[in-house]
């Protein structure tokens, strides 16, 4: 566990739409940096998308320097084809963190959602309201993968603070 | 496409044993350099195996460095969890032959079986005496996947061949 992570990033797996959230601390609370979406072009061949992902993926990283992340981890899938699709962006994420240094924490949605709304039966909505005013985002975040994201993040966050405080007793 | 392919690695892709063969070109056919298996531990978390095998092949691409590479494209899996695991090996295993700017080809196991059976429906003792014979390999090749590595690096020779040829036309 990193001493002192000033900046995490959360992600949202996915091969289309991969949602990204950059939080810094700030004394001892978590503000945002940024937060957007990385889009792949369906026109472009299955293995471009996923060096798209990479390329993006190392702008972000190169950025913001986080030093932790915190990504959703993947159990539901319409079918075997799209799981080994989402299945083969969520590796290429991976080892794009991994080769940068950046510890990686993963979550099940369960523990995202019950971290943030202390329920782990929120919906969307939930989510991304609580998103909204934890980190004091004015304006609605615009995609779902976005919210999804940046909730990653907040979770990776108190699971530190956790971490930490548990270290000190 | 490359003009003169002169190494090829063949790849069965997988986060348990991931399958691996290397050719390459003697005058007009291509003799087997090497084959193996990348076999993760059980006993490490699932990110730290993606990593081994990160790591592991980029210790055979250094070692072998191929510009090209046949590998199997997976579409079938026991369920949606194994699809996800084995999606995610073969986006790290794809990420890595990129970054050291390899050709990819992929081929579905019917392509690989037609290239190098003429027939779509052979089974796995039937690819394996194919590759040991096409390859001159006298010792019985121990592992699937590795008979699967080295029947994918051969599928992308004769796509090469053939290329050239009708190039030629």
């Amino acid at each position: 566990m990193i001493e002192k992570t000033t900046r995490i990033i959360g992600i949202d797996p996915g091969f289309g739409r991969l949602g990204y959230g950059i939080l810094e601390k700030e004394n001892s609370s978590w503000k945002v940096l940024d937060y957007g979406c990385i889009e792949t072009s369906t026109k472009k061949k299955f293995i471009d998308r996923l060096q798209e992902i990479h390329v993006e993926l190392q702008k972000i990283i190169k950025k913001y320097k986080p030093d932790c992340a915190g990504v959703e981890d993947l159990f539901f899938a319409k079918n075997i084809k799209t799981a080994m699709s989402v299945g083969q962006a969520r590796g290429v994420i991976l080892l794009t963190l991994i080769m940068n240094n950046i510890e990686v924490h993963e979550f099940t949605p369960l523990q995202i959602k019950q971290a943030i709304t202390g329920y782990g039966r929120a919906d969307k909505n939930q989510i991304q309201k609580m998103v909204e005013m934890e980190l004091k985002i004015n304006s609605k975040i615009k995609l779902d993968d976005t919210a999804d994201a940046l909730a990653a993040a907040l979770t990776c966050a108190s699971c530190l603070n956790f971490n930490k405080k548990t270290a000190k007793l």
